[in-house]
């Protein structure tokens, strides 16, 4: 590997490319956040920063000026089919970013953590780091709100994926860019999270603004991968130094399983409010146990209480030189997940 | 200007990228040919060139070896709307290849023409520079073919875009690969190319291969203007290092008149069997003239004999320091064109 990974121990939030002095030094300064897999990252995932940049240039220009733009990579614990570990996606995303862009930055944050994080604890976090540097500077405070496909709003839309409570963070507290893609129907989706803001007094639709495409551009990291396992060219849909990446690194050569439904990076996470318990395990098991519970994708809001029992393959990875030793271990798993405000118990079945 | 272009005087085809060992010697050398007005170039100009080698990979690897690929911009006297000039349009592909590939070329053959060339005689020109170099090397002489999209295969269908010995030429000779753009028909196009062909007794249809789009990608040279003149990001759309150069020579930023209605780099070019005189001029104007009249679109197919009066501004470019002295001259013209067979005189106007 080119590198190792930060280890949490010597994380430091990345802020070498912040804009620090605004234009206008009555605005405020909007830092954009895009969550998710990017395995690997595409020239899509880059272009939704420069749309979303022109989108406030047209239509939040008195209001706002957007001073930074960061990805945050899921850590290895969400492990969907397709996964590249975090390392290797840390490392592309970065090397994109150094590559293509003057403004965007990784924080590896999320990706080294050893539970996953829901996207609102990310938010949290990444808001907390820019207002320690911005604050001192800027009178106001910073604004951080997320950006993704129109497909991550869909999921939001759905009964049961996300959190009330997770929604109400994001959409009420942050906000979102949603770029539409083609064949999406935002009008749809914007019907139920209207519905439950308003149910809560509070109003996300007014923070969740829509970006249009102007040129259609449907390139997915899945569509990625499948073209490099049958061998061909996916030049010129992702950034040269990440497709080198790749091929010194041999990815997304092996055939995975086609678990997935959706071709989208930006896959619908469940914060699951979980209760776990490992039932067999030595102390080390037992640490990377709950780890794998929330990375449960809520299939249906079935209410009642589950046990779960799978047999677990869970890697100790050695940070060091990257090495693992396995080991199988079976857990049963007690999981309560809130459902549209209702603290319904649900069964968390982790993609396996 | 970064660099003259190269005069007719001191063109060379270039072919320092041209494989010159096949890996299996049996095979047929193939080299893929794009004309276009690439104004600018795009990532999806350059990805044409990948899906087909891709193609040729899966569907003729029994067959048929690419060995090289070639860009070929359409002069200056195809003067339509949002086109630079032929220097900065030659030299922006030239950056795109260098840059972006290990084996595309720009022949600026074309470009440099005083004339307007039709593409059938661009692809004679490569196939006869092409043989020279290859043929002392492999037994069998090389292929040319030539690449674009959909809606190029869909003017040639149209009766009266393209002359029929043309199509003979381009089709039964050559052949093509057709790339598939999103919501295009092929199906529809093909039924007057082949009953076309037939009546000329040969097979136009088996030298049409039409590679589909794993990935829609939808950019276009008019879209990406569109952008620029608004001030928006076009980033990852086309080679960072031709957005440079877009940038640094102020490259289309003046308000182009919207004559265009197809948003396409590739547009139909009728070849016109022309006689064609100047009624008013010095000997200059009279070597200018010429070059104005095949660059008629035919709006018609209309028969009979028509005189066309126009005003021309002929530009005398001085190759040496890009000046020009600017002459106006009436024109009275001629032209002969052949539709679909019947060699009929049209109006062949040109587009102001």
């Amino acid at each position: 590997m080119a590198r190792l990974m930060q280890s949490l121990e010597d994380y430091h939030f990345p802020s070498h490319r912040l804009l620090r002095t605004l234009s206008d030094p009555s605005k405020t300064p909007l830092v954009l956040v895009a969550c998710g897999s990017f395995s690997p990252i595409t020239h899509m995932h880059l272009r939704m920063f420069e749309m979303a940049v022109d989108y406030v240039k047209q239509n939040m220009a008195a209001e706002y000026e957007v001073v930074g733009g960061y990805l945050s990579p899921v850590s290895d614990r969400y492990n969907k089919a397709g996964l590249a570990s975090a390392a290797h996606r840390v490392r592309m995303c970065e090397l994109a970013c150094d590559e293509t862009s003057t403004w965007l930055m990784v924080d590896p944050w999320e990706a080294i953590q050893p539970d996953y994080q829901p996207t609102a604890v990310v938010l949290d976090h990444i808001a907390h780091e820019i207002s320690a540097i911005l604050e001192p500077m800027c009178r106001k405070p910073a604004r951080v709100m997320l950006l993704g496909g129109s497909d991550l709003l869909q999921t939001m839309s759905q009964p049961g994926v996300w959190s009330l409570s997770d929604l109400d963070h994001i959409l009420g507290t942050y906000g979102i860019f949603v770029i539409e893609r083609s064949g999406s129907v935002v009008a749809d989706v914007l019907a139920p999270l209207t519905e439950w803001s308003e149910r809560r007094g509070r109003n996300w639709v007014e923070n969740i603004h829509v970006v249009r495409q102007l040129i259609a551009n449907d390139i997915s990291s899945t569509r990625i991968r499948q073209l490099i396992r049958q061998g061909m060219s996916v030049q010129y849909l992702l950034p040269a130094v990440v497709i080198e990446y790749i091929r010194v690194h041999g990815l997304y050569n092996e055939h995975e399983e086609f678990r997935e439904t959706r071709s989208s990076s930006m896959p619908p996470l469940c914060r699951l409010e979980r209760k776990g318990k490992a039932l067999l395990g030595t102390k080390s098991q037992l640490l990377a146990v709950p780890a794998a519970i929330p990375m449960a994708r809520c299939s249906s809001a079935l209410g009642g209480r589950a046990k779960l029992r799978e047999t677990a393959r869970v890697d100790e990875a050695n940070q060091t030189d990257g090495e693992g030793s396995v080991v199988e271990l079976e857990v049963e798993v007690e999981v309560e997940v809130e459902v549209n405000g209702a603290s319904d118990r649900s069964r968390g079945r982790r993609p396996s």
